[in-house]
């Protein structure tokens, strides 16, 4: 028989008999992959859904379900809390978050149809409470829905783009709403007639010609072909999970100890490499350490190995945590005066590494020579007693001088401390969510979305929370619209 | 007719004629291409290079003509010199400057072989003058053979392996020692009887089931078919002047504003990639700005905008300069004294940005907040002194105290100095040069070395001159020799 491989498509004529058919094949049921299955439902397709777990979820089940959403004046939860939001100002934020990484394609389209994005996942059943939560959150401890997300206020995107929070987030008790998100999206596409088919993995494509026909998937130990008239979505999320094409594609992060997602193994970028697919950006990562918890520490000053700051600590806290990991030295300190010190949390794993009266018995204390990490305070202090930080514009209130001691070096080492990362590079694909082969044409039958494609989250230093459940949920649709046109 | 694209193989059966036919088909005409000549050549094959421009040279005929080489106890210009080097602490070498993307393999082997291919090298008609120049060189301006080229005394590099000069130069005058190194290994091919076809530009290969068979040429505006019975070695170079494939793989070159090389356009890796290959660590760059020009630079210190060092400045340029481009603000200043401080070379583009007969006056030209760049600069001097450097382990001689002024402050700006670069991502290949589809299997048929291939230069961070045309040099030979077997 001919070999099944996720590296080449199968041949449709090869096929010995196809087990299922339908007009769409969605594979994977995290977020993107029920986003999906209910747009092509809704387009009159039928619909049937493959995952490989016993139950939906993949990574945004495993998320805090924060979506990233503004632009056209503003949601009802931004106008309440009296922000506004243009389109523009909006989109210039998701390019400036992509870097030079951003599809401003995909920027401009999400920040034009985000408004009524929103409201697709209201009418989905996603409840939202409407309210804005202040301050410094990764994920609100209540059922809270506005929240700065990003790095919106913070230096230079604040001057790129007008801020407002983004970051909206399901009505759900404490963290870890990604798991009602996507109960909420898998009981729609069921109401719908999505015919989901679980602990079934998916190990090749079919194609007839130039067009993919098809996927094969395992189930029972058995292989099955599955026939698709209309097309085949792949939303099967990132490679973290797969370190042979961590060690090709993204070898950073072997620096770093705590991969998170689902079973991630990049199987969705490798169907579409083999289809022609382009993948791209694939060095890109999102890593955060969880140093704003508690949220006084967000008043912390970095410094690296050798006592010199490298960012202003008041954008988002994976970007600092990002641009730390790129520091020489294997670890940084986080700084912090008494009135702003609480025991961090267990699970960050970050440790006491120095405290003194002044900043310079923390100093010696970390064997750093005299009159580094003491002369880097004496200018940060000077200046933020002024309001201002000269090096990196960090800004009021999380601008806060910190020269009352005693004083506590925090130490977030990159290999011992979590750094919790995920990968961010994938297929190139179409605003429309087709795959693009390397000469940028559109691979017929086969659309993608979600982590197995490179999209709004698209650079690990400019990440923001709930980017990528918004190019998850918004481009799924996308994907699954297409596939069923 | 069937389409003919760099993207998808053209098929066999449907090749209306074979126009030339071969044992062998090189693809490019730099020393990569040159050495699969003669190697396959020298294995008995019939063996036909075709090169898109008039005459032989690609990236490797603009650059020095510089290879690194040591290992089994030393060339004889090394041991010439005083210094010994051992397989181990070369392989030791180059496994460090390739950083996370290294491919051991090649570096292990390469370490084993490089004494042999020197003396391959030298029997192709390779002069050699065999003397040290001791100093910090990005060529040597007279003939001589070794200098020291990389980061091999610097820290990390010392403490992993044992340092030795290893940059071998071929003995010409002056710079540009690639175009007569290149100009030997031409004559070679042609004396073995490698049939040479100048503006002839490859443009698909032709795969007949799994196995490569030929490739597809323009030649005066017309199509032709090449028939290579056992294999077709790309030997085509990077993908620095082709924008569409940077602005997808590795984008953060835009930030750089000279590219070098000779129409390096990526075809090579595009065309493998349609085969089924493998390409990786497309995100990888080298870059210089020269810096150490004259000699006496190389004693300065660099600081970032905001006035803090980050590197030891006694690594190589390109370490150095790679690093530099990391830092944020869009600019770096190096830093010297009265003693130390030449006129910059004006191809350099590298401007006074500020004066001062102390470094606060320095400091307060640059506008930097009082107590950055002075304070660095008195940490650094109080250790400098003491022939130290707690923060980067520079050493000496290079580590000098800057103390007596006047001073200045030279600024290295990423958009408008002269910071040239090149790819260094590719098809991914066995040591053997086969190309290796993305399960990591041979592509029958299909060999690749240099510069459209990921080989021993595989980091930016790492790179040292002379690893490029060793990787060219000894693997182009190993991807011939694979392809006549």
């Amino acid at each position: 028989m001919t070999d099944i491989s996720r590296h080449v498509p199968f041949p449709a004529a090869d096929v010995p008999q196809w087990d299922f058919s339908t007009d769409v094949a969605v594979i994977g049921f995290g977020a993107t992959g029920a986003c999906a299955a209910i747009e092509a439902a809704d387009a009159g397709a039928k619909v049937m859904l493959f995952e490989r777990n016993s139950g939906s979820g993949g990574a945004s089940g495993l998320s805090g379900g924060e979506i990233y959403i503004g632009g056209n004046g503003g949601t009802d939860a931004q106008i309440a809390a009296g922000f506004s939001d243009t389109t523009e100002d909006f989109a210039a934020y998701l390019k400036a978050a992509g870097g030079a990484c951003a599809d401003k394609a995909k920027c401009d389209l999400y920040a034009t149809e985000a408004l009524n994005h929103f409201g697709w996942l209201k009418a989905q059943g996603v409840p939202y409470r409407g309210n804005f939560l202040p301050g410094k959150h990764i994920e609100p401890t209540d059922d809270s829905t506005l929240i700065w997300s990003g790095s919106e206020a913070a230096a230079p995107f604040c001057d790129i783009a007008k801020p407002a929070p983004r970051g909206h987030v399901i009505q759900h008790m404490g963290w870890g709403g990604g798991r009602p998100l996507v109960d909420i999206l898998e009981a729609s596409a069921r109401a719908k007639g999505v015919d989901v088919v679980t602990d079934a993995r998916a190990v090749a494509l079919v194609r007839d010609g130039a067009k993919i026909v098809g996927v094969v998937v395992r189930i029972d130990n058995q292989t099955r072909f599955v026939k698709a008239d209309k097309g085949v979505v792949l939303a099967t999320g990132g490679f973290v999970f797969n370190e042979d094409m961590r060690r090709k594609y993204c070898p950073e992060t072997f620096r770093l100890s705590d991969p998170i997602g689902d079973k991630d193994d990049g199987v969705g970028i490798e169907l579409g490499l083999g289809a022609g697919g382009d993948a791209i950006h694939m060095e890109q990562f999102f890593t955060t350490c969880p140093w704003t918890m508690p949220e006084s520490h967000a008043c912390g000053v970095f410094v690296n190995a050798q006592g010199a700051r490298f960012i202003n600590e008041d954008c988002y806290h994976g970007r600092v945590s990002r641009c730390a990991v790129d520091q020489p030295g294997g670890k940084v300190y986080l700084l912090l005066d008494n009135a702003h010190f609480v025991q961090p949390m267990d699970f960050a794993r970050i440790t006491i590494a120095g405290t003194g009266d002044s900043w310079d018995e923390v100093e010696a204390e970390l064997e750093l020579p005299k009159g580094t990490l003491s002369a880097t305070m004496a200018v940060y202090n000077e200046h933020a007693r002024e309001g201002r930080d000269p090096l990196f514009g960090k800004r009021p209130p999380i601008l806060t001088p910190l020269d009352q001691g005693p004083f506590v070096a925090l130490e977030l080492n990159f290999q011992s401390s979590y750094f919790s990362f995920f990968t961010l590079g994938g297929l190139r694909t179409s605003t429309a969510g087709e795959v693009l082969d390397r000469a940028g044409a559109a691979i017929p039958g086969l659309f993608a979305a979600g982590r197995c494609t490179s999209g709004l989250p698209a650079w690990g230093h400019g990440y923001s929370s709930g980017l990528s459940l918004a190019d998850c949920t918004f481009f799924g649709r996308q994907a699954g619209r297409a596939a069923a046109g």
